[in-house]
């Protein structure tokens, strides 16, 4: 390919029509702009959607990192992954508690075990290692972004995709769960093949109802449509979102292929995005 | 199809070239016998697959129930799924401590919740509140079927794939992990789309070494390869374990698919398995 490049970031499927999203857009525009420096500087995929995911999980502004919602039983548990599409290696946590960034510890699972996904105890236990930066205060730090009653904001979920300017891809996803969520749960975020997944063909970040992306496995469903039926990033992306709407499952997903096309297709209302084409252009829409 | 039925279940990759593993010929064999019985007299693929596995874990003699390999901090931390080819419908367990059967555990997220997946603590919580069955004591109760020193067997996991009468199909996974992992670590067997699956084309339960079948998707690529990709099962199989080797990772796996054929490929130095076929004949092997 070379010096192509291309990005997308969402901050959740599912947007209210009484509320503008000007933070959100003005937020995402900005990680945009800096998501498209760092692929001109030469940063790799895997790279650039580590630090693009970091930076909506500490905004506050998604149900992820900072902005996440409580469990039933009032604990702030979080899941994040992230693959690398050039050599397959991927990293997660599940119900990781008491770390500023999910993100930051599914990568370094990745980089630093012989394992792909550590949960529960074990994730803190390992963080607390790598020395990742700890939550102070659970009571200060969290400002759950997800309003008690808005049932269709509370499964959010931040997550980026993006190609290099080498050829490589990578995604990434995070979230906070779903609002009052039992303890324990653990939705498609960080689970490879779920809501998350890089390979030679595509890179893939979900969101929405995360029950229906599990049982469809949709992000790996975009590659396998690629893979072995031929088809086109549009047409894949397009065919796993309609195949969550027919089980009668709500969600979105951004997508990036080896050739920086793009495609963020969604059946629910609204899913705030970003979008950085090959040509530079950056786009900003949550509906 | 009406009244075929086939059975195929594993008690993990990987044997001993030293041991003649006649005690798991036997039971598996006994396994195999009643799952033809359940089959025969009409039970559901998702029943069966349940019971059997429920039996495997019992039993002490894989590494997964009873049978179980302490983590590096001494704690006997268990995973399963479940999952019915015919609603897609799902449930598994990761990081689940204090209980007898994982796949109850598994099968009882299914039917209980809106979740598909509980971990570590929630997981806990949730099979205390279903009332299953504990472990009353962990000294007494576990006998690690993984020898310390064989690094192979320790990657152990039990399954169970099943065609029932009225064309249904189900899949089920359960493991104790590997041999001193790290505390928390997650491999295939309780993801859905990796270690467990089951769609109406086929329902699939993978063994080997989790991380290699993480990164690949590989329950879910056996279905791929046939919906998108026109393949059989057998080509289909075995295209997904040539995949893991690729990578450089060893292990198998056991599949069924609407018509009854059944396949069972590894790459692995053997894989305990037995067969029912659709005629009823029954197959038992460990190489």
């Amino acid at each position: 390919m070379g010096q192509t490049y291309a990005l997308l970031l969402h901050g959740g499927a599912g947007v209210l029509a009484a509320r503008s999203y000007d933070p959100e857009r003005m937020h995402m525009r900005e990680l945009a702009e800096a998501g498209k420096a760092m692929l001109e500087s030469g940063k790799t995929a895997l790279d650039v959607v580590t630090e693009i995911v970091r930076r909506l999980e500490a905004s506050g502004l998604y149900v992820a990192g900072k902005g996440a919602s409580p469990n039933q039983a009032g604990r702030y548990e979080l899941d994040a992954a992230i693959m690398d599409g050039a050599t397959q290696k991927a990293g997660a946590v599940a119900a990781l508690t008491g770390f500023v960034s999910p993100v930051h510890a599914a990568r370094a699972v990745m980089e630093k075990t012989r394992h792909v996904m550590l949960a529960g105890r074990g994730a803190e236990r390992f963080a607390g290692l790598q020395e990742l930066e700890r939550v102070e205060s659970v009571n200060d730090y969290y400002t759950p972004a997800a309003a008690p009653d808005t049932r269709d904001i509370a499964t959010g979920t931040v997550g980026c995709v993006a190609l290099d300017v080498s050829g490589r891809i990578a995604a990434a996803t995070s979230t906070g769960g779903t609002l009052n969520k039992l303890e324990g749960r653990v939705g498609d975020s960080p689970i490879l093949g779920a809501g998350c997944w890089a390979d030679g063909h595509v890179a893939v970040s979900c969101t929405g109802q995360g029950e229906f992306f599990l049982r469809k496995a949709t992000a790996k469903d975009v590659s396998a449509r690629m893979a072995y039926g031929g088809q086109g990033l549009a047409e894949a992306a397009q065919g796993a979102i309609a195949d969550i709407g027919t089980m009668g499952g709500e969600g979105g997903l951004i997508a990036v292929d080896a050739r920086g096309n793009l495609a963020q297709p969604f059946n629910s209302p609204g899913m705030k995005r970003a979008a950085v084409y090959p040509d530079g252009r950056i786009t900003v829409e949550v509906d």
